[in-house]
């Protein structure tokens, strides 16, 4: 059995989170290579060299895992932000050691002698919708993940907005008229302060509910409880708000949304999909259409590996 | 004197709004022909016949004032939206008489054999700003008119976003959180409801101030009326909200903000800019910087013609 690529060479895919890190080798079909597929812890708690060492097993692992005579194009890394792309160095909000690291630096020392290129998280699964989800064919696309935050990314005129500093896709830090949530960035009213599954949780537990997870939260809203049912309502209407004015800031024609709390009930997308339709009478914004990702768990990783097989996008 | 371009060719800009039509001659380093410059009245109560004539006269007095050596590039047209752009019909808000009117065609069928291009004006007084205005040489720019309505455009990556329908830009369509004043688009807390010139006086009359125009309003906050610094201040920290939710979305280094209203007060900016700094603890979103336009009532056509001089910015 062959284990060259079937389609060109290999990408090494990165995707570094506030819980773990992974890597993968994914081919020029963004199909990924499962026995080079590994994952190490990172957290909040980790020093800078625990980091580095998860960093290093999970890339060494991959790269080892290349069959002999297959080529490596170069490595593609998603991360959590903030970002600075031109230098290559991350602020991830959720890994306090890490400040202005720069892991571009780290994985090139990995990695010698082929391009790497990073790019904040979102921007990487919306690739990846763009080439293997629902966004296929879709050159004006937001990518949003409804998860513990609420981030994003965006392909314009089928090229990805990276933006100068790289953090264009800031989705979750768009705000919502008629609210004040506070947020955490500092400011109030944001989505992300909104519509996240803990903040969604948090609202629902001040007018009385007693759960305390997403999960639980789905679960009440299957059983018609009133509370879960507004509160699903409330997160979905200021979704639809969020995506109403990034559509008349930067027309869009579709938004694919994934993370765990997008799932939480269809009502989510009910109530957001009605608040486009009632908020506004602009015909090029009420079309936009809203999408369920069509990820799997491999998403993060496909779509850094974008960056490389699908480098023409990534200006 | 010769009257041939120093630059190369002519492009014939033409900036079609609600209130008049203009049409002039400009060269290859965004100059101005001035007496190529030509202007008809268009308004709300037009029929679609005194709208063709409008048009037809300023484009055939421009033409005709092209010197008899100099070439002509092509026609861009700046136009009051929404449109259509693939099809180059339009259909402006304060037009009724055009709705999905082919403006375009009407257009080929003055200048045959030259290129011609369409676009919202708000994204060709960007493109004016970027090439001979208040954000030369910055490629992340989102230009701005903040007068009865407003409205702008957005160059990222050194590249215009028009967006599939045409309509990317609608800065004015972007919610602010913590307001709900109606908007005309049907939606509420849209940043047109709150910071125009027009409703910045609504709402300073609505405290019980007396005046009715923009100009009154900068009278009286110039010689400290309560009600015209309080109203002044609303309308900038709503300026300030749109910029950084635009920020925080598309990542950009410099808003260019012209019109009317937007010379009110210094206060203006002033309430703006504080707004950002407040807002938001992200680096990348607070270091967005405010210019005034450096624009003269020649930029909306200067702007058209630069979707021909300038062709390369604008897929």
């Amino acid at each position: 059995m062959s284990t060259a690529p079937a389609h060109g060479s290999f990408a090494l895919g990165l995707d570094f989170g506030g819980t773990k890190v992974e890597a993968a080798l994914i081919d020029a079909t963004g199909t990924l290579f499962a026995p080079s597929r590994f994952r190490a812890p990172t957290g909040p708690s980790s020093s800078s060299a625990e980091l580095e060492a998860s960093v290093t097993a999970v890339v060494t692992q991959a790269v080892a895992a290349l069959p002999n005579d297959a080529p490596l194009a170069g490595v593609g890394i998603g991360t959590a932000g903030p970002i600075t792309v031109a230098s290559g160095v991350i602020s991830p909000l959720n890994v306090p050691a890490w400040r202005d690291y720069p892991l571009a630096d780290l994985v090139r020392s990995l990695v010698p002698n082929v391009p790497v290129r990073l790019r904040l998280d979102g921007l990487c699964i919306t690739l990846a919708e763009h080439w293997v989800g629902a966004g296929q064919g879709v050159d004006n696309l937001m990518g949003m993940i409804v998860s513990t935050g609420v981030g994003g990314g965006l392909i314009l005129g089928g090229r990805t907005i990276t933006g100068p500093s790289g953090n264009a896709g800031h989705i979750g830090h768009v705000e919502v008229s008629g609210y004040d949530d506070p947020c955490a960035c500092g400011g109030r009213g944001c989505l992300e302060a909104i519509a996240s599954g803990p903040k969604t949780v948090a609202w629902a537990r001040r007018q009385g509910w007693t759960g305390t997870t997403g999960e639980e939260l789905a679960a009440a809203h299957a059983a018609g409880d009133d509370i879960a049912v507004r509160a699903v309502q409330r997160s979905g209407e200021a979704l639809g708000h969020a995506i109403a004015s990034a559509t008349n800031l930067v027309d869009l024609d579709l938004v694919a949304i994934g993370g765990g709390f997008s799932h939480v009930s269809p009502a989510l997308f009910d109530a957001a999909r009605r608040t486009i339709a009632e908020r506004t009478g602009f015909e090029f914004a009420t079309r936009v259409r809203l999408a369920h990702s069509a990820l799997s768990g491999e998403g993060p990783l496909i779509g850094a590996a974008a960056l490389i097989h699908r480098a023409s996008m990534v200006p």
